[in-house]
């Protein structure tokens, strides 16, 4: 049996977790992400970390696969990021430095690229070789799996499918600059947004009216008990995510797609509500779409990291 | 040097062409295509053409690298085709059929899928290994090409780009019987049909008001005099194609974007107003595209054709 490490690295924590070749998750820790210094503390410490653990379980060196790890923003096929902003970091090979600090071989990625990998792997999307993962939280990321490989792009921003257009005649700015992105309605905060404005529309009752500081939870409890301005604040948001993700589809034609992220807990109804609207708006022939949630929570990324360096080193 | 045959099988007539292993053409011809019994003729048709050549040119037969075949309609990677409606053809593998009847190793794809790979490998993508080909003729196809390999998603229906929503108020009909596809905007079809709104929605004088049956050719021949209305309507024209190209750019993240089809006559104009508008819509991780027309019109099919067996031959 053959070992490695998948790491995931965020803007707060590094998670570090121990697999071995069949994707067990033996071991896992965390350690702080030091951003100071324009974060040029962060590999070494990654290094450090590491090369600490395997002192520890006196393997032979050819029992080692490496190091796969996911990195909060754009990764080429290479292994160059490409500004960081969340960790302070330039344009390099982060692939070869952590490497080089090592001595083992790595292989990095986008984190919701590679994310999207361990769902396809061991989670949501288990069995597939297409999946389309579309994380709802805050704002709204993806991770495209072709044939069993993450699709990184040409300039490592492949899959930014929380940034497609959704309605050009949007007037309130995205976080990118653009109006109408995906993002925009397809978040967390996108339907607390909708929901605002449509309970400001009509005078219809509503329980979401007494709530004071209005949750996305709020409005899929308020839509579970029935409460009718809620389903149809649900509805328009089910209409956006599905035609949005139909769109995704004809583009790339996936096995199934995964949802993940705060809103993904709100399961089957999500599920059932995007499907409706996604078989409207999707092209025929790429309408034999399996809908599923997310399991892996935020172990997704480790688990997907450890399988890039696992896919690299055969 | 070894060779090998790229075939593009349309609707009506088999394009036959023979390559050497650097992707220079040799010899081409064609056959017709006969539909009837289900299209049963077809492959033994192509057979018989094939061993017919490779007879006359005396090869030694390790010199021979074998069969690519591009097919109008939905092909999986393992080479089963989903129901050619144009050729009479049900769901069958027509690699391992083709390759029983020539004894040759044979890889097929979806025919605008391959063209995508013709004009990455020798066209206008040249260079690249991340690449949308968008072809703009009667309806709108499309073709990705992903680190060198073409898409064709679990079903062989990547690449459906003509089906992505552009317009959710759209009351026509598609041909595909979905309302407000690409397709509705962006081919020649959709082009006239905007023109002719456009026409009836003013008073404004036009030279295009003066032609009987108006095509696409002259809504850009038009533009190009410098007639007010037509620019109105081939700047609508560019903000569709824009912002579709850039949705499909935040899913795949291409180096280049290739435009083919009949539209892709009216050049350097189409290129300069499509990028405007992708530039305002994509998302700006995504933004240094190239575009770029397609150079190598009805051969684009063979030369991907033979790519993909001399691909899958190493």
């Amino acid at each position: 049996m053959r070992y490695g490490f998948g790491v995931d690295l965020g803007g707060t924590t590094v998670k570090i977790a121990w697999f071995d070749e069949n994707g067990t998750m033996l071991s896992n820790w965390e350690i702080p992400t030091r951003t100071e210094d324009g974060g040029s503390q962060i590999l070494p410490d990654i290094a450090a970390s590491v090369l600490a653990f395997i002192q520890q379980q006196s393997l032979a060196p050819e029992k080692l696969i490496g190091i796969g790890i996911g990195v909060p923003g754009p990764v080429s096929h290479e292994g160059v990021v490409n500004k960081c902003i969340n960790l302070g970091w330039g344009v390099f090979n982060i692939a070869e430095e952590l490497s080089k600090l090592t001595g083992l071989p790595v292989k990095a990625g986008n984190d919701a690229t590679v994310a999207a990998l361990g769902e396809c792997w061991k989670g949501g999307g288990k069995g597939c070789r297409n999946m389309v993962f579309a994380t709802l939280g805050t704002g709204v990321g993806g991770g495209i799996v072709i044939e069993g490989q993450v699709l990184h792009g040409a300039h490592g921003s492949g899959a930014e499918i929380g940034h497609m257009v959704l309605n050009r005649e949007e007037t309130v700015q995205c976080n990118c600059g653009k109006y109408g992105c995906v993002e925009q309605y397809c978040s967390a905060t996108g339907i607390v947004r909708m929901a605002k404005e449509h309970l400001q529309k009509t005078d219809a009752a509503s329980t979401l009216r007494s709530i004071p500081e209005l949750t996305c939870k709020d409005i899929f409890d308020a839509g579970k008990a029935g409460d009718s301005l809620a389903l149809e604040i649900l509805d328009r948001y089910y209409r956006y995510l599905g035609e949005f993700l139909a769109n995704v589809a004809c583009v790339v034609n996936p096995e199934a797609i995964v949802l993940g992220g705060g809103v993904s807990k709100a399961g089957q109804p999500l599920l059932d509500g995007a499907k409706k609207y996604f078989d409207q708006h999707v092209f025929h022939a790429a309408k034999n779409v399996r809908f599923a949630l997310a399991v892996l929570g935020n172990d997704a990324g480790a688990y997907g990291a450890f399988k890039l360096i696992l896919d690299a080193m055969g």
